[in-house]
């Protein structure tokens, strides 16, 4: 997606060889505009799919998954890192890495939000390792649900998590994916 | 605003007199349609306003703020509940209590994000005892950013938080006041 690689060349940074920083428009500053134009990719590359609900994680994945409800039709749920008082009832929950926090968490989904009539596009800013997409996947097969696809911003071409997906038959819709970043240079796939 | 407290009547559940259940459509399950609603109203309520981005904290004010910031053509900061790696350079931070979750937490925004030239408006789904909203205003006033004014989603009009902020001059747009949640039915201002 030609919009969304020119934002990453211009304000992206490589701060080292693995870590991608893209908080001036995707994950810490965020630009609505540029989100929506993602929502509407992610929308036309689905469109011969019969989604009935998006499922994300909190907290950056969010706002793309909401801009992908709206073009979509769909609800959107996220994935909560940690289990607040108002989510009684049933839960389905798993445990998942985090790569640049170098932490280790559990999230949670209520099971009124997953059935087993649902079929989930899951969409997200990044995909590293997949460590937080194997997460959602575990929750999806305790749910249920069916898989339609799993759509993402940025792939990091050069680990191994789209490589994983691909491999267990996955459909993966990756709107950039980075084939290295040497010496603070990134190239695309 | 009719079709937000209607949603709140059909859809939220008063688990107890304080707590309000509304995770079907704005903080774990979220109906982006409404959610557009939401941020075409704040957009008309501050549009004597002139402000430059819109504040929210991870990670259930990422959507409405979203959804603000796309109908007024704003960009969208996000305080962080920890530093990520990717967030080198200046940082603000400030010591936030969760009410429904009884913890303690730091949130954090890059200094790149918030300088002196800004306006802000702060957006947020709830307004209980304003605990977030204090750590947000802390960050701002560590950055020297004007405050335009806070835009809540839910305001619980029977905790301290909105008179708070009003006792200190603080224009406060609340879409839907909660006046009581007496035997689990949900009154409004």
């Amino acid at each position: 997606m030609y919009l969304l690689k020119q934002k990453i060349l211009d304000e992206g940074i490589a701060i080292t060889g693995e870590i991608l920083k893209v908080d001036a428009f995707l994950n810490h500053q965020i630009d609505p505009a540029l989100l929506r134009e993602l929502g509407r990719e992610f929308a036309k590359r689905f469109s011969d799919t019969n989604p009935t609900k998006i499922l994300t994680i909190e907290a950056s994945g969010i706002a793309v998954a909401v801009m992908a409800g709206l073009e979509m039709g769909l609800p959107v749920v996220f994935a909560k890192k940690g289990k607040p008082g108002t989510m009684t009832g049933g839960v389905f929950y798993s445990n998942v890495k985090s790569f640049t926090k170098d932490t280790e968490y559990q999230i949670f989904v209520s099971s009124s939000y997953l059935t087993e009539s649902d079929r989930i596009i899951i969409i997200d800013d990044f995909l590293a390792r997949g460590d937080s997409i194997m997460g959602l996947l575990d929750i999806l097969a305790q749910s249920g649900s069916i898989l339609e696809g799993v759509g993402i911003v940025i792939e990091k071409g050069f680990q191994e998590g789209g490589e994983k997906l691909r491999r267990r038959g996955i459909r993966l819709e990756s709107l950039a994916v980075i084939k290295d970043m040497k010496d603070g240079k990134i190239s695309f796939c």
